[in-house]
Parts: structure tokens; sequence; C-alpha cells
């Protein structure tokens, strides 16, 4: 998928949802178990709930992988379901020499057909480029992380700037704004301005609104550019907003009133 | 695998060889691909002809993903057919937040039965710690890695120390020498003193020795400790030796040149 392909749905559905499919058949309604693929079945039922509201789902693979080997044919029929339209993430934080790099570019962008996988940027500059040889798929790097252990290394001072603006420098260097997104966690949404210095054109990948406690206002009010630039990630806010064999309506709800605030700051701070 | 078990078999076996299983349809012998599951075939084989050089042997876990859910199965069956005094690890470089780090940790410890797992560090402490709940299993985190990338973040200078130190640096403090290694690329040699300034007990594992021109001399020199502490990987060096139905000859070979190598280091630096 194009950027221009993705500013698109943005506008035409108001929205800059990602629905993160964090699947866990421990937490899934306790009716759905009885399936023969109960993780399939729920993340149908919400990919239905939230067709009209996301403009991205984003599979967290450490739910599939955990799985075994029956966990990966569950992401790909799940994969399959969702609307071409859609975009599709593939949240594997991958990442490793060249030639193995490769082979997870294989893995995800062919053997699969998703349009962006997220990949750790510690190895540099031969771990990622081999994501950015396929035409309208995307390598969407960690710079700067929601969880607490972000601070271990994200935050270090080098020179005049801290490793996290090291990563979105270089990175540059690499592939283009049609080819490059990063992660940045909500958490911390007044670092979005520092962020848009680096990146003024770049789609961020925003987790931690929700569950984890970020603020859409600040997020919006400091990292939204003129073709949205964001696509915000909410997964147990969502998939986990019901109970019981009608779950799938809290989850059409709480999907419905996340794109009505995303509505307001689209009038507010799309320029 | 206790880190004393992992002593006495490469006393035993006067051996700190670990193969690296980077196994791809596209470089085995040909007449391989004619069998069912040709990536298996091939892996026993290479597995019966280093069983009493090798001390571990190292999958790369994206040689397997890319095939598909059939890879996965491939990737069971290898790890069922090496004998369980070796140490095995899946280097598969994860590394995410808590609740999503601990389904890899259900992945590669439980669903699988790997005694290490590779680990990017790049997201802090949190990222890292689900795997060290488990016990006997081993995290292996990304310090200074083989490759060119290497340099664009792990050797910037933060302070007093680069970014791969202030990875040992604080990795101390969330788990022992009995539950992390440390990844060091032989392509740096000289960085190995360096290193056991801050890890003076762990295990390293330690890539590019072969195909990418590490020194094993200069490994071992700066290196070794009284219990070794190092686990020299070969992948390409090895598993592709041979040509032909008699490949495994040369594998053979190969393996018990460099674990010649391996017992005369030990001879010289075992302190």
């Amino acid at each position: 998928m194009t950027r221009q392909e993705l500013f698109d749905q943005i506008l035409q559905k108001r929205s800059f949802l990602c629905v993160g499919l964090d699947s866990d058949v421990n937490k899934i309604p306790g009716h759905l178990r009885r399936e023969e693929d109960p993780i399939l079945v729920f993340n149908k039922r919400v990919i239905d709930a939230t067709v009209d509201t996301a403009v991205a789902y984003k599979p967290n693979i450490a739910f599939y992988e955990s799985l075994g080997p029956q966990g990966w044919n569950t992401l790909a029929k799940t994969l399959e379901y969702i609307p071409k339209e859609h975009f599709t993430i593939a949240d594997a934080k991958r990442g490793d020499i060249g030639n193995t790099s490769k082979m997870y570019a294989k893995a995800f962008f062919e053997q699969m057909d998703f349009d962006a996988i997220t990949i750790a940027p510690y190895m540099g500059e031969d771990s990622v480029t081999p994501f950015l040889s396929f035409a309208d798929k995307w390598a969407i790097l960690l710079a700067l992380t929601s969880n607490k252990g972000a601070m271990d290394f994200q935050n270090l001072q080098i020179g005049e700037s801290e490793l996290f603006e090291q990563v979105l420098i270089k990175s540059r260097e690499w592939g283009s704004a049609d080819q490059l997104m990063y992660v940045v966690g909500a958490t911390r949404g007044e670092m979005f301005a520092q962020i848009r210095k680096h990146a003024p054109d770049h789609f961020l990948l925003v987790p931690g609104v929700g569950a984890q406690g970020g603020d859409l206002g600040t997020v919006c009010k400091h990292g939204m550019n003129s073709q949205c630039g964001l696509l915000v990630n909410s997964s147990r806010g969502i998939i986990y907003a019901g109970e019981g064999e009608q779950f799938d309506e809290s989850v059409k709800k709480a999907a419905l009133d996340l794109q009505a605030d995303m509505d307001r700051m689209l009038d507010q701070y799309l320029r």
C-alpha cells in the first residue's frame, strides 16, 4: 500500500485507528474456546466489528508464535480475512544480519502478504535495508517505545541528541517516508514535537493509547502532519472491551468511540 | 541447562563449537530437494556429522519462519532430533513489551524446549526479564554484533562508554551469569578485552568466525575465562562445507578442524 492510499483511507473513514490483534486464548470470551480455532473465530468477529472504523490491523506475532505451528495457520487465515483496503502490520520486532533479515522479509512480505513489519534497529543499516526492497511494503522502525524499559537505552544522551533521535537521523538515509515509519509510544505525548523535527513527513505508529495511559489529544497536537502521519494503535482497549456471546457489540462501540475522537482531531489538527 | 553442565560438556568434548543451522533450501545439496522435508533431512545429517564435536546448535529462526507453518514443524522436529546433552539456542532476536516478551518466552521455552534465545536489547529491562523467569533457561542479549551495521548504534559514545557497554552494565542488574549471555561478534576480536571488563563471568556467543572473517585466536586470547565462557558459532563454514551425496563427510571434517583448533585454545588460554 502506498502512503497516498493510506491517507485516502484515513480521509474516507475519518479515522487513523489501528486495531492490535494481541489475541490471547485465556482472555477471549469463554464460549469461543469450544471452537476448533478459537483465536481465528475471535479475530474474525473483532474484524467484522471494526472494519468501518479501523484503517489498519496489527497482529502481535508473539501471540501466534506461542501457539506453535497451528498459530501460524491462524495468523495466515486472519490476514486473509482482513479486507485488502486495510493496512496490515506484522508486529514482529525482527532484525538481524543482512542475509537473515532477508529471510524475515520473505516470511512476512512473500510467504504472507503483510504491508508492513516492525523492526528493532539495534543492528543498524544492513539489518533494515532488506525490508526496503519490496515495492509498496514498509519497515516500521522502533524509535521511542511506550514501555518503562524504553528509558534504559532509547533516551541515553549521545552528544547533542538521544539514542532514539540517532535512529531517526541515521535511518532517513536508508529509505524514504514512502518505505519507513517509526514506532513512537503515546505515553510521552510531548516527545512528538521532538520526533517531528527529525521526521516531519513519516507516518508514526503509536501504541500506548488506552491501557498504557497515553493521551490522544497530546499526540495529535504535536504529532499530526499534513497527511495525518499517525496510526494510533489500540489493542486490549478494543478487542477485550466486551464479554459473553455479544462481546463484539462492545468491541464495535469502543472502536467507534475512538474513531469519533479521531474525527475531531482531524478537524482540529490536520494542516 | 546450567552453566556448570555446559562447561562440563566443553571439557569432555574439548570443544566450544556451536553449529548454526541457517539451513536454506536453495543451498543444500540438490539431491535432498527430492525429500518430503529437505531441510529436516539436511539438518539431521549435519547433526549426525557434528554430534561429537559440537556442544551447541543454533537454528536461525528466520530460515524456518520463511517457510510458513511447515517451517515451524521442521524446526520442532530438528530440535527433537538434537541430543539432550547439547545446548540449544533459538537465534530469534526477539524482544517486546513485557506481556509480549512473555509470549515469546512461552513459544521458545514451553511450546518448544530451547535452552536459550537471542534477544535484542533496544526496549530495555521489561522486554528482557520475562525470559529470565524460567529455571535453567537463558537469554542471550545482543551486545556487539558482527555485521557492518553494528557500528551505526552499538559504538555510539555515551559519556565514558559506548552503547554496547551500557547494555552490559545495565543488564547485569537484571539477571546473573547463570541466566544471561551476550552476543559478541568475532570480527573485532580486540574488543573482547573491553567486554570482559564488564562481563568477566558470562558466556559469550560469538558469531563471525569463518565466513565473516573473525579470528579464533584473537577471540580466545582476550575472551576466554576460567569456565571457557565462549560459544563460538559457525554456520555457513560448516553446514555448506560439502556437496553431493556425501556432503556430510566434509561437514564432519570442517567441524573436526575447528574443534582441533578449539582444543589447542583450551590448552593455551583456559585459566
